[in-house]
């Protein structure tokens, strides 16, 4: 068979490594796929820049519509990312009868709904596996290796950064502030880095999980999203004494009353090997009704990594070239017409069990105050921690640890315990999954 | 479309959670799949046992030949274990140009080779996810999820049996006949243990693994393999003081001097995940050239966890029907004449480090002996525990963990070291791999 005809648009990070793996295994691909796969055309913003890629025998311009234009490409690989012009590239590339590979998790988590249309109605194939865990095979796990399940849950540590920062706050005993400098100085994280620390990157990446689970379409903007900024060494250190760790998560559940999209800091216990997850890679749990709980570990980003989720998305599409469209995998796992717009619930919907971190005026009787306000909210305590004042000091804290419960329930407790008078500040208050 | 009509031999642990999922989750498969997958038949040994699963609707019969010559069976699914008469069975399906699914690890392991030509001759698929740990997507993931890397070596926790053994042993501080026992009363091993704790399941596994990993043929028979039989306590807590588990693991390793295929205990870092997975739950570590370490976690063997693995095949078999055979993922990841009889090493020639066990006496030169007897065979010492004497006792036992050795040299030194008159008994030695 001829070879199959790569397209590359962008040669950053990604695009780079796409292009050294591509190159340097050639003769593997070629041996599981059955024919050559070459890039043959690439496209950067600045063609003079030093590259990580060898870029012989690959024919660069500036002008990524040329490729997408371009008769003679089979796939393209929008490598750019951001919303566009990688979305224009994308649709045109579409309307042109391409498929294309992408790593764009902002994109097809906002606009994939629409790209997927588009693409179905072409007949065209949109791959997307780089997009979330970087090289961990994660898309194809839920949406194939799976298929035979309900899914009932999944959580994951989808954010590199926030694992690495989580996890030198508790090895070290740093602050977030200190270790998220370091983190950018090490490259791990940007020089603006509100989407990884607010939880918005893994936000994109739970939308795409969460839809090729359940079956629903893409909505981001029903997923809440809370980052790791107002997490300190003691919460760290507290939760730790309880037999937990502090891990950011992206949560996705289907319960009787509907879908609940979260992201935010959870204690989770120290056994699990979720817990066990450390610096910056990735890991997802999915739980189906026949398999149980399943976990998916590797480096969830980096050149080299994403470059293999993406080379295996290419020899995936090569491989369904000439079947019929209709028997490919779906894009969302389930068949277009099956799509089913379940409720998403609000936060103050959520049921969780909380971790919770009062200061407290050094008195009988306050943590009766307090046990009484949780109890008139039907919430049940598990643990508490009561720690001795410090030297000096007429303030303690009280650390607790609840049974499942009703976030708006808990929100109108914490807000009963903020009024009283014995205690100072914010209760501090982070989630709990036992992930069992 | 019209339903895709599944015949079921064996209709016991595996066959009868197959039915369950399959009937359960039939509406979440069909969104999935695009049609409907039925069960029209389903063989049994004996039609008047209590079964674990519902049978409604599903024509019964004693004979499986009947099933695989029936002309109105798409798929076949071969749930019966054991060489005979599975094999044949899938002979006449494949000679019938029907599909196979498979559970059977020893079958695809002995005679995988001749089915899957025989299959390809005759354009039909032998789909075996479910022949290796269980409900989790190994075989997708390595074959397919991975396709764009050149596999350097794989590790697995891929006998449940053993691993619970290993786990109970360590948590309880109890001898391995002791757990056997209550393993066997527990149902999770077998009255004849031998498959398990020898090593000979895991060994079908890794063999599978290991040629979907680089391409090679199935050949069990070159298989290293040893069980746990000879593990004590006493190994067990010496690991752990040294910061090392011990782990029934299949190896399989890329060396420019061939392919290493052995399972066997080994001493692995505690920190790893895989020395953190527990119980009867099993987990592969996979190494590529571009994405690093990955690692899959879940429930190997069950009723419903290996249903997830045979009815995510169905699925697969399913969307192919229609397509070219040629542009199928091959069995064995590469395509047939892509496959290379790359060589297998023999166990002298396998690379790794060393905990070594001796009892010896109490008198001062002992360990100069050993130690001069390693260095004569290029073995570098990287830890030595030397315990105190018990009480009243003679002998004291020394601990040591070696660097990276040829096995060769490993086996000549222990067999001088035994020689000595200041040790008493073999040397007990376990593998160590850093999996780093």
């Amino acid at each position: 068979m001829k070879p199959v005809k790569i397209g590359v648009l962008g040669l950053g990070t990604v695009g780079g490594g796409t292009v050294n793996v591509l190159k340097r295994n050639a003769l593997e691909i070629a041996r599981r796929a059955g024919r050559e796969i070459v890039i043959t055309r690439a496209s950067a913003k600045d063609l003079n820049r030093t590259r990580i890629c060898d870029t012989h025998g690959i024919a660069l311009t500036s002008d990524p519509f040329s490729i997408v234009n371009d008769p003679e490409i089979d796939i393209v690989l929008e490598l750019i990312g951001g919303l566009s012009p990688a979305k224009e590239l994308i649709l045109q590339a579409i309307a042109n009868g391409k498929h294309v590979v992408t790593a764009n998790k902002a994109l097809i988590a906002l606009h994939g709904n629409e790209i997927f249309d588009k693409a179905s109605a072409q007949g065209v194939m949109i791959a997307f596996e780089a997009a979330v865990a970087g090289g961990i095979p994660i898309i194809k796990a839920i949406r194939e290796g799976l298929s035979g399940n309900q899914i009932e849950w999944l959580a994951g540590i989808i954010n590199g950064t926030s694992n690495f920062i989580l996890t030198e706050m508790r090895d070290k005993r740093r602050n977030f502030q200190d270790v998220l400098g370091e983190a950018q100085a090490l490259g791990y994280a940007e020089a603006d880095p509100t989407f990884d620390v607010e939880g918005i990157d893994a936000g994109h990446k739970l939308t795409i999980l969460a839809s090729i689970a359940f079956g629903i379409p893409l909505q981001f903007d029903k997923v809440y999203t809370e980052g790791i900024t107002e997490i300190t060494p003691e919460d760290v250190v507290y939760a730790r004494a309880l037999g937990y760790r502090i891990k950011h998560l992206g949560i996705a559940k289907k319960t009787s009353a509907g879908i609940e999209l979260r992201v935010h800091p959870t204690l989770i216990p120290k056994e699990r090997l979720l817990a066990n997850v450390n610096g910056v890679k990735n890991a997802v749990v999915v739980n189906g009704d026949a398999v149980g709980s399943t976990l998916y570990y590797g480096a969830g980003a980096g050149a080299e990594p994403t470059a293999s989720a993406v080379v295996a998305d290419v020899v995936d599409v090569v491989r369904a070239l000439t079947g019929d469209p209709e028997n490919r995998v779906p894009h969302l796992a389930f068949q277009a017409n099956a799509i089913m717009d379940l409720p998403v619930l609000s936060s103050d919907q959520f049921i969780s069990a909380y971790y919770l971190r009062l200061t407290a005026e050094d008195k009988p009787g306050v943590l009766a105050e307090v046990t009484r306000i949780l109890a008139d909210h039907q919430i049940s305590i598990e643990a508490i921690i009561q720690k001795e004042p410090n030297h000096g000091k007429t303030t303690l804290p009280i650390i607790m640890l609840t049974q499942k419960t009703l976030e708006h329930e808990m929100n109108a407790a914490i807000s009963k315990i903020e009024q009283l008078t014995t205690i100072s500040g914010k209760v501090n208050r982070i989630r709990l999954e036992t992930l069992g």
